[in-house]
């Protein structure tokens, strides 16, 4: 079976109508259906499969043992995603390990696939949720606190998929099983396009994080109520959607988005009481995003009080620049023929990693750059070649 | 019992917990509720309850009959509505009926309550619904195809409620046993308090209708996507809020709003592919609002094409505006010792039954003016005198 092959096994997971594409999220019943297929394909390659305390999935290759050489991602997406974003790591991990069974290759140290939960943060907001929770990039208090757009919150999430919601945090014998990690992702831009090749190794990943502005005015009638006499949190909300942009532009690759609006009530002739309006903002370093963030904050507090507004501006995550373990990318990317590095601009569980164990990324070429979309994709031979690089790099650290 | 005391009645029926107040929306669990609440009440009433073909209700004091003196309004609400707007005139014509009994008074002519179907368009979309299939004003096959933000049609809603989808339509039957219409309701500002009066007739109703703007550009990831790579339909979507604002406030008495918006897919770290707006305009005139309307759709072609994007606007529903019969807003205050006459921004059924029958209302004082909102209210005391005067007004039409 090929990486491409398996991701047509879980064609009909999670596919999302309204949307397109497909809604998969932590602890949702489409991931969880999700987790059931992985633990199968595991199985069925004689892999010894086990689930940490905060969710994380992991699929041994002989016994599990410490410094391990860890491969994986995660199988959630964003809010009517493409099928690449995750999954392509996860049936490249599968599809390497048949690779190096056919090659007659046997590990000289333990080995693992590892499905993180809730990468995207499309059901609790705080993207790569797993990982930062096993590193300690999450208190775990505040996780458990979390609520989905249903008011359900992660603590009852992991309760009803057989967790316990107290063994959430810190997993110290978790992290000291992983030695390396190195995780593949179909590219989210068109670097590998540009470059005619069909992998690279990841050199950066930009500093980002997800901010929310929650205005709050006087809900009343629509045609009732004189101009002068609303306090109409919309307009505040719009202005922040302008002033994002115009932020991002005065910085040299800074971006910043606005992809998320929640107006309350969100009727067509009420004005509303409050709107929530979440802005990803993204930059080189740690500087440049917050002055982003700076600037567009600023113009929400001014267009609000315009408006006899309040708004309230909650960091929900953050992380600061990764530049992955430079000797182990050019490690990798001599192994592979010496393929291109590239940085990326999105977040990944290796990324939060990174700040605590030697780690890398493999890119799978992506036509269109296309990504977080129903037209994410990869050619099915750029994802034989992205498994067969990911089964010579697990080859090389596990020689 | 009172007005005010029957509306605890139904106070636990569709409260929203999330957004506050009530949401009670044309053929879901909490009207059907509502529904059975009305006919128990009319027939511990002695009324004999009929549905119609297009979902009103009607409870009769009598036998039916052509040229009837009818009172009512709805049981619907707008998305975390208040406790008053369509029950207040439901629950006064039912206290009217109670008041004439204990005055000894019998109906020298038909007389009914009508309750209307989905007045506030909360579910459909289009406001008015039950009252514009009656008279005409909507054409039943585009009428049988507006779906809810689940997908349901209204086709479908209607036969799961047990009518008749293709007895949807203009009701001659129907229209012929309205002789006149009069509809109490909260008032929707303060005028009242102003006044300092408890009770008003209405003058008129503002021109208004809704638009849905429809933008699309080109969903994709919000990190890994370069600024000028993006089509992002967010922002021309920004600007239809403030151009919203800003072309209102250039005509005497307008009023243009933006209460919903949804984004597809609608996550955080996702560009939008598609953005749905909703314009809520209103103006003296047609020709002022008209040209509120076109002043913003041109903003937005702007907006749209600076950003690689498209639009379509879609006017959902419109009604002209609405001057109450003259002579019968005369009587009527007269009747009532000479209460003012008051012109409201807010829709209403009697507002398209007037294009066909002498139609009026009574207004009851509002303390905040606040509608369309859990702070929505009218003090007991108001509440009563309105009660009264819908029976003073009933008995004098059907003398």
């Amino acid at each position: 079976m090929t990486a491409a092959g398996l991701l047509g096994d879980i064609a009909g997971v999670g596919a999302d109508p309204r949307r397109g594409g497909f809604s998969r999220h932590g602890f949702d019943r489409s991931e969880l259906e999700l987790r059931e297929w992985f633990r199968a394909a595991a199985v069925a390659r004689g892999l010894d499969v086990e689930t940490d305390r905060n969710g994380t999935m992991w699929a041994w290759w002989g016994p599990p043992g410490d410094g391990a050489v860890v491969t994986g991602s995660h199988l959630d997406s964003v809010p009517g995603g493409g099928a690449y974003d995750g999954p392509l790591g996860v049936t490249s991990a599968l599809v390497a390990v048949d690779l190096l069974r056919a090659r007659g290759f046997t590990p000289g140290k333990p080995l693992a696939i590892a499905v993180f939960a809730e990468e995207e943060g499309g059901r609790f907001g705080v993207a790569c949720l797993g990982s930062r929770l096993m590193t300690g990039a999450l208190d775990p208090d505040a996780a458990r606190r979390l609520t989905d757009p249903d008011g359900v919150t992660l603590a009852d999430a992991v309760r009803a998929a057989g967790l316990d919601p107290a063994g959430l945090g810190p997993d110290p014998v978790a992290m000291a099983r992983i030695g390396v990690f190195v995780e593949l992702h179909v590219e989210q831009g068109k670097g590998l396009v540009d470059l005619g090749a069909p992998v690279a190794v990841a050199s950066s990943i930009l500093a980002h994080g997800r901010w929310r502005f929650s205005f709050a005015g006087e809900g009343n009638h629509a045609g009732a109520t004189l101009l002068t006499d609303r306090r109409d949190p919309m307009l505040p909300a719009a202005q922040v959607v302008l002033a994002a942009r115009r932020a991002a532009s005065g910085i040299e690759g800074a971006r910043a988005t606005v992809g998320k609006v929640v107006p309350n009530p969100g009727g067509t002739n009420v004005i509303a009481s409050t709107v929530d309006v979440w802005l990803d903002a993204r930059a080189e370093d740690d500087f440049r995003t917050r002055a982003v963030v700076a600037d567009i904050s600023d113009a929400a507090r001014v267009a609000a009080e315009e408006e006899g507004c309040t708004v309230t501006v909650t960091e929900e995550s953050y992380g600061d620049t990764v530049i992955f373990d430079p000797a182990l990318r050019d490690d990798l990317a001599a192994t592979l023929g010496d393929v291109p590095a590239l940085p990326t601009g999105a977040g990944h569980d290796a990324g939060i990693l990174a700040a605590h164990r030697p780690t890398a990324m493999l890119f799978v070429r992506n036509p269109t750059g296309i990504s977080h979309a129903p037209a994410e994709f990869a050619e099915a031979s750029d994802c034989a070649a992205g498994a067969a690089a990911l089964a010579d790099v697990l080859a090389h650290l596990a020689r």
